[in-house]
């Protein structure tokens, strides 16, 4: 990855005792689902809280929520008086509308001084639709690795970041603006790591999306073989935990694969392709060989 | 599978309040491993203790651990005296060894009134080697779903059975030595069901062979990546747990493989290759009715 890794980030930043950047003061957050409606918990929660938090859905009850929820601090019809003199715009909204989103915000955050910042699951898609609508000097793109199978405001919580590693893509000409996001995530208890937008996808393809991938393509075989979950044992139960996911919150992020997910999937392909043909054939040393590897691998 | 549920079995049991078929009292466990030292501990810390529990195996070092734990009240020197009048013989050893075993000892097992069984991993291979040493009427194979990461003695436990389905493979000619053979393993708190060796091997190629060479699958496709171990989450984490298992332990079972695991591991390299196809044609549609599937099989 060439990145750094949590512990250094942390260590770094405790032994040059840096003073924190100056904090956001006012705050709007844009989707309060389990993430937006965390990020608001969290933020309202903390001792340095912003002097105002917004927050902003389509969905008036889910607005009333976060509302009655004491998670945000004023909760607008319109995204327009959202966006009011906010200067921290934060999208928490799903990658399949994110980009849509920084458009059409574009021209009220440069009417201000407002920082924006993403916490999608891909990082390049974003980074291109801010710089086509001319933000990248205003754009931090985030990435939490924390969240829920469950969605919505009512499965939000505000510890949902304690601990938890958040990518952040720095634009260069943003390197000030990116030093706030990062002092605003470890005033929330995370651990910003930076990465570029191309590593950070390529990451997630391979530790994210082939796993879940990997998960569906067995739970359709033992599907297809007549094989109930309930048939299973641990081991089995484990490798098809991920096959509950929702599809509905995957598909844009394999609408923007990363070009390594087409390649792993393919190398996969043909590990299995292999495997059956030893099989079949009898020679039992090329599966041991393999096991050797990946015993080693999990050792590493 | 066309098999009675635990649940069916058990309650059968309970509601025909059916006397149990008399014990076996001069019981020979051939492997003091897991498996072995386990049944050991379990069978003479039991109410029901047989009159005599020998063990036998290679290892003089791991005979006399089992002594000294009180698993077994005998381990003599050789297999011969080990098997003298017994009235069961539990060959709990690997698939690799448990076929030579029954015909080295049909000899003495003809000679007297002995029940065989074995706890092996897969069933056919074992019936056909009892077979073809003339013990067909003598022999019952059984698998409880039970075990250890770990070997030999020292991972051994008295109640590593207590709550395990234990499949049970009944030759006709032998019934009376099976339901004795059931008993046995309900007087250790398992739940016996039976199947036939062909349904059960089939089963355990598909519940347990195919998540185990899918979790290798994975692990040896993000080694290649570059991918550590560490950098996985916890979706990643589950989906390779199994990668660490012990390639040796794993071997025989692959010498034996069911047809079954060979068709379904060129599925998954079917289903791999159109995933690929796919998200290359940037056709997320087929992948979101695979998810789609699999989460309603989940649900089941």
């Amino acid at each position: 990855m060439g990145t750094r890794t949590i512990s250094e980030a942390t260590s770094d930043r405790a032994s040059e005792n840096v003073r924190e950047p100056a904090r956001f003061q006012r705050v709007a957050i844009i989707g309060l689902g389990v993430m937006g409606g965390s990020l608001a918990r969290a933020m309202t929660a903390t001792s340095t809280a912003p002097e105002e938090v917004r927050g902003w859905c389509p969905d008036a009850a889910e607005r009333q929520a976060a509302l009655d929820a004491g998670a945000v601090m004023a909760a607008p019809e319109t995204l327009r008086e959202a966006l009011q003199d906010a200067d921290l715009v934060v999208l928490a909204t799903p990658l399949s509308t994110v980009c849509g989103l920084v458009s059409d915000i574009a021209a009220d955050a440069l009417a201000g001084d407002t920082t924006i910042m993403d916490v999608a699951g891909l990082k390049a898609p974003v980074a291109r639709a801010a710089r086509s609508a001319g933000l990248d000097g205003r754009f931090v793109g985030t990435h939490p690795m924390a969240g829920s199978e469950a969605s919505g405001f009512a499965a939000s919580r505000p510890n949902l970041f304690g601990g938890a590693l958040v990518w952040v893509v720095a634009e260069p000409e943003a390197e000030a603006r990116t030093e706030r996001v990062e002092a605003l995530w470890r005033s929330l208890g995370a651990h910003p790591v930076r990465a570029s937008a191309a590593e950070h996808d390529r990451l997630m393809s391979l530790v994210s999306h082939l796993p879940q991938l990997t998960s569906n393509s067995l739970a359709a075989a033992l599907d297809g073989a007549d094989i109930g979950h309930g048939d299973l044992g641990p081991g089995g139960r484990d490798m098809t935990r991920l096959a509950a996911s929702n599809a509905d919150m995957w598909a844009p992020l394999f609408e923007e694969a990363h070009p390594d997910l087409v390649a792993s999937l393919r190398t996969m392909a043909a590990n299995f392709q292999s495997l059956a043909d030893d099989l079949e054939r009898g020679d039992v040393e090329g599966i041991v060989s393999l096991m050797k590897q990946t015993q080693s691998w999990r050792d590493r």
